[in-house]
């Protein structure tokens, strides 16, 4: 980094100022945001974006999913850029900060930069990147999964909606079926800034989360067969009750979950009583598991423990337990230089920090896997995302800001 | 009881097809019955049902309410008649049994004497009563608790069902809308027999159960809030988690209803997570509570044990536990000489019985209020019943019924 950019901050108030704009693009009655992917509300904060982008002198092209990508040019164009930036959809009753900020933050650092008057080595992309939520059409974080080449853009392209729309066709009704091919934009690195959507930072009142992995994540269907009799009539010792069983699951994970604790967690989020009956023993429950670490091997030994605690749990309530693993996906390691680079532009910049895991999936976890990629959290509000309540302060969205411009300064280098 | 009538024997056969022929009137094609009272399906089974009393030479006559008193004259018409019956009225996906065996048992005693010419001294009132099940219209038993005045006769035939329709408009519909006032039809006593509804007797392989008590009944609503949040990013020790919440207290209950054992059962039937996710921690759920126990020491117990765990496992948790107790029902005590005489009849007759605490509630219970009256319980397979897969046995029925008429005989007298 050059002594020339090492004092330089982004404009908190023009950021604020921007997050708070696009988010009457879908406003809800409550304060939060409703953009579903593609969605009509979807074309207008693109449009807004578009037009933002053109005017801070980017060359903005858009690929075969939509993605948007604005790209500043480097004093040595041989080299990919760097790219930053996030998403811009939402949950169906979302926020206004989740993915919002880190793709408005990297078209403040762009506005920063020119501003100053700064030119960097290595060229800069600002990315708008399509569907990461995942909410209108799955799989969420899509188009950056087929950048890397998990899914070919024909697939991703012939996903439908609940109503039957394929991502074909809702592209092309927004007009975003752009020309560039998927994954033809090349890049140097990524870096993404984003809302913890967890109570850490808060919590222990650090402004800056270094993000140097992201959680490998187990999902299991479980189904639980007892018998369903008479809550009068069936004694205690004879019952076979589905929910009784179920709670012993959700207590031995949560107990699993601790034991390989801090760097693991489990949950049982959707559990459903078929037929349920104020005076009717539970007969048959379906229900879901969620578990994650950044560890691998305790990946390996949740699946494990929670297996035999299950088996151990229907042996002896003598119901049947059905747990299928319906989806593995192995943790995320950010790549150590740009972790470091950004821990450098925390501490210079003289924010609080701390190393941590990212517990939600991200589009940067999918860039990681073929170029070197790395996150900056900041805190929000009793951890609350995907949800109208969302809530970051203008200081900590700021602050993000100005770690997201000095490593990408620190990467890109600054042309002499 | 008389030595002329102590050899004598219920037609198992005949009983055996009355069941079946009736079972007809809303079967379902599983093999169960359909027949909400009041119905289509239930005039039906009524018609039949008069036409085979008339046939019986019972002097029939119908309630406000539309429960059917089929009257048997005695040699002494000055007392009230013993009471026998049951309901035919049936749950939506019922069973051929749940209160058809005992009222069609009431009219196999009566073609028995027929057959055998026999003359009690009380006379004999073989009874079917509205709405036992409760499924249409609620409160459920609600004609044999307007009988003994735990409600108007206004009151009830202004309730309605899910449709708007009136107990009044249901009953006109189908012509049972009768001219005996409930209540006027007085009773010496009352004898019901039932299928058992649960497994104790199948599972000690006892064919008579003489049923000595009913359970008194708590029902509680109950509704946990934590704290809704994200499953990957919120670390085990900062979660406020709704579903292990209502865990410990599924546990807590079957714990606490064990320890009150064997004379009491507590279950949660109901568990409803608010907006479920797979990767959400449950923040918010609705449940309900059944807790039972014929001994009213042993209810206040129950209560108060249940009410201190939640306590307990709320503040350790950091949630809100609200549990309103909705409904408090006495246990009934059946009248002593009643079950004395019924246990004398199964000792005679040479069944294996044993005494038995009803965990359903029934029309006798309503009754006993205010007449001697008591049960007579047979075996039902697996003890399941309000299920189209409920079951019992020729034999166990033709023993119930046997039973029924002996211990009827007993306490009507036989005229010399």
């Amino acid at each position: 980094m050059t002594k020339t950019a090492s004092n330089l901050q982004i404009d908190s108030a023009r950021l604020w100022g921007t997050i708070h704009e696009t988010a009457r693009f879908g406003a809800t009655p409550k304060g939060g945001v409703r953009r579903l992917t593609l969605s009509a509300e979807d074309k207008q904060v693109r449009d807004w974006f578009r037009e933002a982008c053109e005017a801070a002198g980017l060359e903005l092209h858009v690929d075969a999913l939509g993605s948007m990508f604005g790209l500043r040019r480097g004093r040595d164009m041989s080299k990919p850029p760097i790219g930053l930036g996030s998403h811009l959809d939402t949950q169906p009753t979302g926020g206004k900060y989740d993915g919002v900020l880190g793709t408005l933050a990297a078209l403040e650092v762009v506005r920063t930069l020119n501003d100053a008057g700064i030119e960097t080595e290595l060229p800069l992309c600002v990315c708008n990147w399509t569907n990461e939520e995942g909410s209108r059409f799955a799989p969420a974080m899509m188009a950056s999964a087929a950048h890397v080449g998990d899914f070919t853009t024909a697939d991703i392209l012939s996903r439908k909606d609940a109503e039957g729309v394929t991502v074909a066709e809702a592209l092309e009704a927004i007009g975003y079926r752009g020309e560039t091919p998927v994954g033809k934009q090349k890049f140097s690195g990524f870096v993404e800034l984003h809302i913890e959507q967890g109570p850490l930072l808060e919590a222990e009142g650090k402004t800056i989360g270094v993000v140097d992995s992201g959680q490998g994540v187990l999902w299991y269907d479980g189904k639980i067969t007892g018998f369903e009799s008479h809550a009068g009539s069936t004694p205690m010792p004879l019952r076979r009750d589905a929910l009784a069983t179920l709670s012993e699951i959700v207590l031995a994970m949560e107990s699993i979950a601790s034991k390989h604790g801090p760097n693991a967690v489990g949950t049982i989020g959707e559990a459903v009583i078929a037929k349920p009956s104020r005076n009717v023993i539970p007969g048959e429950i379906a229900f879901t598991v969620d578990c994650r670490s950044a560890d691998a091997d305790i990946m390996d030994a949740l699946d494990r423990d929670l297996r035999a605690s299950v088996a151990e749990i229907a042996a002896r309530r003598k119901v049947d337990v059905a747990l299928d693993l319906v989806w593995r996906k192995e943790p995320t390691h950010f790549h150590p230089g740009f972790v470091d680079t950004i821990e450098n532009a925390a501490r210079t910049l003289g924010y609080s920090h701390r190393r941590i895991t990212s517990g939600a999936g991200h589009d940067a976890c999918n860039l990681n896997t073929i170029m070197p990629a790395a996150m900056v959290f900041v805190p929000c509000k009793d951890g609350i995302s995907h949800n109208e309540l969302e809530d970051a302060t203008q200081a900590d969205c700021a602050a993000g800001a100005n770690v997201l411009m000095h490593a990408v300064l620190a990467l890109a280098g600054v042309a002499a």
